[in-house]
């Protein structure tokens, strides 16, 4: 069966999904994205993923280029036209087709492309023996809560992280607190036991996994704190992991070179994630 | 005669010109550009423009899509193939398609796109009676000396300029300096007649037209200092004005709602502007 994508209205073969070369989203990075986890033939947190999608279209004054609904029964069609059980959906909405220049067309189309793939999202060695991550100076841009498609710095990123045989790439502001990872939020349970992770701001994107989490965390009547924590902290920390939609909760063994707590994935983690395992297959 | 443009290897109709859904220019902005003038047939500033084009591409480990010479050739083939005396190409290479992961594939060949358009490069009303600029703060990442499609900030800034009547907007460091326009290297003519410009580094981008016009003023003699400069000193000044590739220079007459000077052009504005025109067509 050929993997089919959806460009604008149309369901075409993967290999002939393309737009123009003047999509604003190719030209200028003007366009916004998100990704969500299918697992068992589920979209997992659905609505959270299209609440963000909403909001970023809101902030860069990008009209919807379907309704919410039509977008909801593309989604679902996709994963339908794909025989994806477990996996992943992107879509991508951009400013449309334009003459190249920088400030909004009008009486311009948004675009929307979208595609499924399979992916292994049960247990693995990634989860089992938790993964490394480094810290790198967060350079980006000061719109970090909207998820726009202008990833260069993220993709720098990531590569510095594969170059060191990493998994993820903590970001780290100027007083030498973790904003983020590339793709991925950042966590860690303090020294005192307290699940600890930045507030949203302008200054990191609004995770959804990592707002479901949190609920999840909340029910459990675990002690949480959103602040920032600092590179030191997250050394001393009694676990650390990262939370994305791709991944869930992801224990986190080594950050830099020094180990987190006794190296191996801890327990809170652990927890944090069968209960994001649960939610994710009852949804 | 329908308009060509060439895209990876082929010469399509503009209209068909298309790049893969998962192009990492599209899903990362994971690409470079430049934008070349051609002036009475002539590809003005080539030189530096592809000497900044393969900077780009090294500082994000980039391979280039074809040899330099071979570039070169296709430059001039779309020029002539849409018969263009005055206008401009515009060229842009991205990492290539791979399925969608942040880090660099590898074996992945670049992508290589290029379009060309007429424009009036000669004396218009925005020359005549100079434009308008605003200034807004710069929230773009931290390497802009590299001209990559990570436009998004740029899109919003000039929208902004646009929606206040402006023709570009002026950025500005948290230090009120003003970093250069969305699209422009910014200058000053101070209040003591001295040529005034940032100097490049990783928070602006080294523009090609403001090189050859800085050099055209070192062989004048004139008064010439690169630092940067506050919102404060441009309204002062005697003369401002903006240099692109498009535009080359242009004067301009208010910064906000600040008059520059007495509201007319500048005389070594126009002077440079007059400088780099005959550069132009002589090159």
């Amino acid at each position: 069966m050929p993997r089919i994508a959806y460009v604008n209205g149309r369901y075409v073969p993967h290999a002939d999904a393309a737009v123009h070369i003047e999509d604003r989203g190719y030209q200028f990075a003007d366009g916004v994205y998100e990704v969500v986890t299918v697992h068992g033939g589920h979209l997992v947190d659905e609505a959270g993923h299209v609440d963000r999608l909403d909001r970023s279209l809101r902030e860069l004054s990008m009209a919807w280029p379907i309704g919410r609904r039509s977008l909801g029964l593309i989604m679902r069609e996709l994963v339908r036209r794909n025989a994806v059980s477990d996996g992943m959906l992107y879509m991508q909405v951009s400013r449309g087709v334009a003459p190249r220049d920088f400030a909004f067309p009008t009486a311009t189309a948004t675009s929307l492309v979208m595609t499924v793939r399979r992916a292994n999202l049960s247990s693995n060695q990634r989860v089992e023996q938790g993964v490394r991550v480094i810290t790198i100076p967060d350079i980006r841009w000061k719109r970090r809560d909207i998820k726009s498609v202008s990833l260069l710095p993220q993709v720098l990123g990531k590569q510095k992280a594969r170059e060191a045989g990493a998994f993820e790439a903590w970001q780290t502001d100027e007083n030498g607190h973790v904003t983020e990872g590339c793709s991925s939020n950042a966590w860690i349970v303090t020294k005192d036991g307290v699940l600890t992770t930045r507030q949203p701001n302008h200054l990191i994107l609004k995770g959804i996994t990592r707002g479901s989490i949190m609920a999840l965390a909340q029910k459990e009547g675990l002690h949480f704190e959103e602040r920032p924590f600092s590179v030191e902290e997250a050394y001393d920390a009694q676990e650390a992991f990262l939370t994305s939609a791709t991944t869930y909760a992801l224990p986190i063994v080594q950050i830099d070179d020094r180990m987190i707590g006794d190296g191996r994935p801890g327990p809170m983690t652990m927890r944090l994630r069968d209960l994001y395992w649960r939610y994710a297959t009852e949804s």
